[in-house]
């Protein structure tokens, strides 16, 4: 029932991986209010009808007072029962943003912690969780490889819905693929 | 609160593109009760609880009798304000299958046609919607020069919460960041 449904009905959790190419540095936090203060990524919940990017951008600039801008998605996760989604499924995007400004003023009701970490550093951290290091490792894949190899890029295209766009995320197409005329 | 959670909430829409190697063959339908009757691939709603791949692979069974297995995460759509999304976002997910059976045995309530199309055929087709075009090009992009250039593998890790696991997917990391020693 349309009026029935409850406003965090298509919402989702953002994180924003903040990574300086230059300096090889990558914004980080620990929460306030958790039993373990290990080192993650800012992020938050997703307002209703907010963009993917825009989502992590805001979060980042709430919590930590970072400018960034979106460059790609990275990683989903999906989680089944954990205990702050009333025992449903929730899903977690990972975005990587470039730093638009780089004065840490961090919230001190949402952060401990905030603080630019060398990549390799928080690559091989105790004090972070699984998910963290391995978005470390995948950043610094990206960043001696190219970003091309784990970037999902966005893409806006027309809706069936006569007016409306959609935004779709998948690996970049080359050229060569982006308009196919029969190749075989 | 949370017993006045929709149930709705967290819930996620999947799509399986599943394509047979072999054949070059993908698994299209034309759904009923659409206005404008365009191939695109079989998919559906999540149940709660469920994970992203057993989705896929269920929509797909009931909607075309053909079973299958998940092989990677191709792509994410994020949509703002449709009509059947009750003016919320909706987040849609598409997979890469690979059949497991071919004798096709669709489902007359939800679909009017479904049938093996040739991958190239689906690429070029003019009544497919733009969405399911381009992850045509994506999977002819991946079946030419490898897969792993378009599918986001999943890795199951330990939660924050004893005793949980959640399910990641991104890019797969070369052995030689699976495990970050020193490199600088």
């Amino acid at each position: 029932p349309a009026d029935g449904v409850d406003p965090a009905t298509f919402r989702t959790w953002l994180q924003g991986a903040v990574f300086d190419e230059d300096t090889r540095k990558v914004l980080v936090v620990q929460d306030r209010n958790k039993m373990k203060n290990a080192w993650k990524f800012p992020g938050g919940l997703s307002e209703p009808g907010e963009d993917i990017g825009d989502t992590a951008v805001r979060e980042v600039w709430e919590e930590t007072g970072i400018k960034s801008e979106f460059k790609a998605l990275l990683s989903i996760r999906q989680q089944h029962g954990a205990p702050n989604a009333f025992g449903k499924s929730d899903m977690y995007i990972i975005c990587r943003l470039k730093p638009l400004s780089f004065h840490i003023n961090f919230c001190p009701h949402e952060c401990l912690k905030c603080e630019w970490m060398n990549l390799t550093d928080l690559a091989e951290a105790d004090d972070t969780t699984p998910i963290t290091r391995r978005v470390a490792n995948l950043l610094l894949y990206g960043h001696r490889e190219g970003f091309e190899k784990i970037d999902l890029s966005m893409r806006e295209l027309p809706s069936v819905h006569r007016g409306l766009f959609y935004k779709l995320y998948h690996k970049e197409l080359p050229e060569l693929y982006e308009n196919i005329a029969r190749m075989d």
